[in-house]
Formats: C-alpha cells, structure tokens, sequence
C-alpha cells in the first residue's frame, strides 16, 4: 500500500487545513501498537505525563525512541510519506507523542496551534512543519474526538496565552473571541472513524479536544514532522519533548509493522 | 398544540427510557426564555449554581418560583402533559432548573441516575417521576449533548458513590464498572436537534453529559415532576432544591409563553 495524494486532496489540504484517510493500518498492525502503548503508559518513566488524577496516562513522548513498534511507526512509509508529499522534501521528527484520552478520565486539550508553541517554545522558523496522527482506537462522537476549526491555518500564528492551570500539561491555548470569530466563519469539524485511519493537518489548523467520559479508550499517535531545513534553534525543552536530531528520516519498508505483528503470533503461538 | 404519546411512544419509553420530540416550542417562545435564563444566570442568588471557576452559571434552581416565564413554562401543558400521561395521574414540581452548560467553561455531570439522588437525599419512596427537558439553543456533537445509556432504567437504583470533587455540584455517580456493563449491554444515544425540542427520560436512566468547549452555549431547562402520591418525605435539602409544595400542577393554557413573548415584543415596539 502506497499513499499518494491527489491533486484534489493536495488543494482539499490547502483549503481546509486537514485531510482524513480512513482504513491506513490493518487490524494486526494496530493490535501491535495498542498492545505497546498499554505496556508504555505502565511505564513510571518522565516522557509519560499522567492526569491530573497523577494516575491515568495523559501522552507518552518519543515512545519512538524506546519502543520496537513505535521506533517503526516513526519511520512507516505511510505517515512519513504523504508528509514529505506536503512539505516537498526531506523531514525529521520534531515530536513524537501516544495521547491516552482514556475512558472516563481523559481530560481536555484546549483550543490550540501546534506551530505556535513551536515557534514560541522552540523557534522553529516556519510552519514548515505538521501532524499526521494515527487512531489507535475507533473514533466516536462520545470518547474526545479531536476537533479542528477547518480554515483557521489561513490566520497565521494567533496571539495565545500560556495555560498552566487548566490541565497537566503547558500549553499556548487561544482567546474565546478569537474561537468565537474563527467558528463563525470555519465552523467545526471532528473527523470520526474506525481503528486505523489516519489525519493530517496544518501546524497552524486550530484545535483541541473534550474529556473523554465514555468508557471507551481514545489512544492517538502523533508524529509532529518537519521538514530538515526548518529545524528548530531553541533547545529549551526536553529533548525527548522537542527532537534535536535533524536527520532526515529513511521510511522503512511497507510491511514493517505488519512483519512485527506476524512475529509477535508467532512468538505467542 | 397537544401532545399526547401514541402507544408506539409509550412502548418506546418503556423499552428505551426516553423519548425526543422535536419542535415542540417555536422561535418566539425560546426567545423569551433564553433572554431570561441569562438574566437569572446574572443574579447574584443561592440558587444560582456557579462552575469551579466561581462565576460561570452551571444550573439556576426553582426559576419557576422568582420568574413570570419560567412560572409559565413550570406549568406548561406540553411539559406537564406527557408526563402526567407517563406517570398516570397528577404531578407536582420536585425540582426546577436551568443547566447553563455555557460555551467553553460549561463542565461535565457525570454519570448518575435522578432518582438515586431523590432515593437517597429526598426519600422519595418509587421511581414514579422523571425528567422533561427543553433545548433552548441547538444541541449538536459539539456543545455537551446529555448522554444516555438506553435500558439501564430496568436495572433498579444502582449503587453510586457521592462525588463532592469532580464538579462544583455533589451528586451521586455510578462507578466505572458498571457503566462499562451497562454500555456494553445498551450502547449510549445522545439526541441532539435545533431549540425548542423536549426529551423526557425515566429517573432510573442512567445519563450525564460531557464538558463544552465549543463557542456555543447549550441552555437546557429540566422539569423533575413526580406524582403526587409519590412526594418525598426526608427535607434535608434546600426547599428550592427539592420542593415541599405536593400541590398537584393545574397546567396553564397552551398559548401562556407565546402570549407572553408577544406582550414582550409589544412593549419593546
């Protein structure tokens, strides 16, 4: 399976600032990496941050780094190539996160851009960068579906506040006037679907999710990709939070998740 | 207009525990009873419930008492009515109120049946009274729709524990265990339409409603009426918490809001 974007999803992209591909990963390659994110939100490790609860599993950084099928994921030729595909040229990984919305206690992600932490926290010079986001869990209207204001990437970098209160996690979340304005004019979007499909947006598409109070789990994956030549020049975060390797990234071949859910049988078997 | 539930309807409440019926109050009617929910969320009264953050309104009780529109809708005879069908025979107010829900602060209630509050606090001595709502703005997947989950009104009054923390209102909610059985068994359904649709829901119907971010408010105005004979007999709670007048409800006549919404438009002229 290659993914390669059309013209019309390549001005969709640009229009609307997101696009969703359903059925992306088959059912044995996420069972792999549900399995894997259960084991890394176990971990008492710094790169995973907890709820407010301090118990449920929040987001696990740079799991990438630590992890088999994460260390793959990060370099799937299905995520990595319809990014390149965006950004014309070679990319390396800014951040790598697994964010839990857990059932029942998953907690909100307020109205946020992404490019504007970067840019504020870690001075990345130009939204050449983005999401391309994995469900590990089908999407539903009742477990935090991730909600994006479509057109919104238009605005460039808006103003933003510091938020340190509102959940465990610091964030540069964006004034109600400014959602209010943005909405009227974009409305919102949460692109729902089963276990598998993937999103990708614009580091500047406004967005953030709600709690997640059903009893169903919301695992998504993100990896945040940048092209090389925009790589950040501030290191004051964590370096397992904002990357500092600017390799470009060699997508693996296409089987190569699928190759470590077939051994994973095998090995149970 | 009059509402009265066909047999297919009184089977489906039966089954199901709710029923939504769409545009049941028309524009004028909703206009003057949002223009009045935000005035009453302005007073500064104890009956006016505020969110953790100390000045979003979460719920006004007993508007019905302090009110002229609200007096009128507490008597209305497309509230009082299918109910008083449902239940079969007279009714009276055991509690009146005016969830806010409000655009980016409403928070979440979590998940609880009405009648193991009144059973618990209020002895009330059956499950013989419920809720009846009304949206005054549009519900949608984005502004905190309640949440039911179907059939778990046939399972009883279900153990709860009584939660002081989670929001700035206690209430009794039921563990993770259970709604994880009871979902599996009945799903969840969140009925969502434009202002001025009602849903009636049975008080051993196990709901809650999520948190709203979204830039849209989401006013529901809830009537708990019980029959007559079934009045509480504990008065720990305040009075205009849950009432001690059992003085069965004459329902006015179907034109009392509109009536008033003209009269509002003709003095405004």
């Amino acid at each position: 399976m290659t993914i390669k974007l059309t013209d019309q999803q390549l001005d969709e992209f640009d229009r609307e600032g997101w696009l969703y591909l359903p059925q992306v990963f088959d059912a044995d390659e996420i069972a792999v990496l549900q399995a894997e994110a259960q084991r890394i939100f176990a971990m008492q490790r710094q790169e995973v941050f907890r709820e407010k609860d301090g118990k449920t599993a929040r987001t696990a950084f740079a799991a990438h780094t630590y992890n088999e099928a994460y260390r793959r994921l990060g370099r799937h030729p299905r995520l990595v190539g319809p990014v390149m595909q965006l950004l014309g040229g070679h990319v390396y990984m800014h951040q790598f996160k697994i964010n839990a919305k857990a059932a029942f206690n998953g907690d909100v992600w307020q109205w946020h851009q992404d490019y504007g932490t970067w840019k504020r926290d870690d001075d990345m010079p130009e939204p050449r960068a983005m999401n391309i986001a994995l469900f590990l869990e089908d999407v539903t209207e009742f477990n935090g579906a991730l909600m994006f204001i479509p057109r919104s990437h238009k605005k460039g970098t808006l103003e933003a506040g510091h938020d340190l209160k509102t959940t465990s996690y610091p964030l540069w979340t964006i004034d109600e006037d400014t959602i209010r304005r943005l909405v009227a004019e974009g409305g919102i979007v949460a692109p729902k679907g089963p276990a598998g499909g993937i999103i990708m947006f614009h580091s500047n598409l406004v967005h953030g999710s709600p709690s997640n109070m059903s009893p169903f789990d919301r695992t998504i994956v993100y990896l945040s990709l940048c092209h090389v030549d925009n790589h950040i020049r501030r290191f004051q975060r964590a370096d397992w939070i904002a990357h500092r390797d600017f390799t470009p990234i060699e997508p693996l071949a296409d089987g190569c998740l699928k190759e470590l859910a077939a051994a994973g049988t095998a090995a149970a078997e």
